[in-house]
């Protein structure tokens, strides 16, 4: 369940298929964005302006290789908005965060889990008091990111889901960067019970992966369907 | 804000850009499903046999031209729900509705408002603590439903979303039948605020709504965009 002062609004882009996030204190205004895309940054400005946010963050999950961020143009449309990016994904951004850190907005707070596997700079977004997380690529509803591609590793995808994702509690609900099934949430306790990939052996997922076939980039986020849609 | 215990998904059907919603009581698991669209029966059906909800109903906020419900394949998997619409929709059912009667799913309720305007027989479903309302075609975010067609009246309209509507709390969270700009969300608050169309007098609203000179049907719910994304 939400906590009580976030104002929470999950955004769609059609063509790549991608969620992104606007989170802010109710009291405060403090906002940040998860995940912002070009081609809708008309739209998440709109948003932002009428809600009376002030965005102090634009953070991307990792570097996608299916759509380009739109941080670059929320920055030059509001000055004090940083991006954000991990320090392993070799990207740019103005702030580098790590493991344990924590981006704060008003009373609430992200932290950063290290999720590797889909990119080697990947992290899930955990609201602080674990009611909420954002997973980027690495868990997609019933489904995880491909990982045959820019430092891919099931291993490691696997590890980090369940070291870092399945260790939260059943009812966190999960946000994905992406759905092509048209969910828009999940929860850690299904995923746990129903991920056709993540319930199965380390060696069976890692077989999943090696055999998913996947055709080159392209669009690349075309290619992160769960198991039971390809 | 959502209240607790209520399960909340919010489906979407990308042909024809609808939200479908299942809500149900995380204790009873008693559920309903607004407005399933056929295409995605087998999905909604995954999720619901999943969560382990037991659908109650299978409630339409009126009859829809721009896509066929999935109320019937739903009934057919799951004898036990039964089909809602408005008395006034002419529309076949199960059970009909009218003003002021509640469709029961656990701990909670959802109340009927009628709303005519895009069709004679469209209502809005407010649920017990005026937390969530669901405006089918009736308001969209920052847009309205046409009114040009199945009995579509301006003013009728106007006055729908005035005296049923926006008598809300503006804290009150809205969420419509479609959005074709990617947003999932409004409020009774923003659209009372920033509504294009339903901000203005009455008069203006209907020269607004003379003058859309929308295509005849074909895919009715691509017609509804919202004033500014015409």
């Amino acid at each position: 369940m939400h906590p009580q002062g976030l104002i929470f609004r999950q955004l769609f882009e059609k063509q790549s298929c991608t969620y992104s996030y606007l989170l802010a204190d109710d009291t405060t205004k403090e906002a940040l964005i998860i995940d912002p895309v070009l081609e809708t940054t008309e739209r998440d400005l709109r948003v932002i302006q009428q809600l009376g946010l002030r965005l102090l963050y634009a953070v991307n999950t990792h570097v996608h290789a299916d759509h380009v961020t739109g941080s670059g143009c929320l920055k030059t449309a509001i000055p004090e908005c940083r991006s954000v990016l991990s320090e392993a994904s070799g990207g740019q951004a103005d702030i580098h965060v790590k493991e344990g850190q924590a981006l704060k907005f008003g009373r609430f707070a992200l932290s950063v889990r290290s999720t590797p596997g889909h990119t080697d700079g990947c992290v899930t977004l955990v609201l602080n008091d674990l009611s909420l997380a954002f997973t980027g690529d690495t868990l997609l509803i019933r489904g995880c990111g491909r990982t045959d591609f820019q430092q891919g590793s099931s291993e490691t995808l696997y590890q980090s889901v369940h070291r870092k994702i399945f260790t939260l509690p059943d009812h966190c609900l999960l946000y994905p960067a992406h759905d092509y099934t048209g969910q828009t949430v999940s929860s850690v306790g299904e995923e746990r019970k129903f991920n056709p990939r993540l319930t199965k052996t380390l060696s069976e997922f890692v077989e999943i992966m090696n055999n998913l076939a996947l055709p080159y980039p392209k669009q690349i986020g075309e290619q992160e369907r769960p198991a039971d849609q390809l």
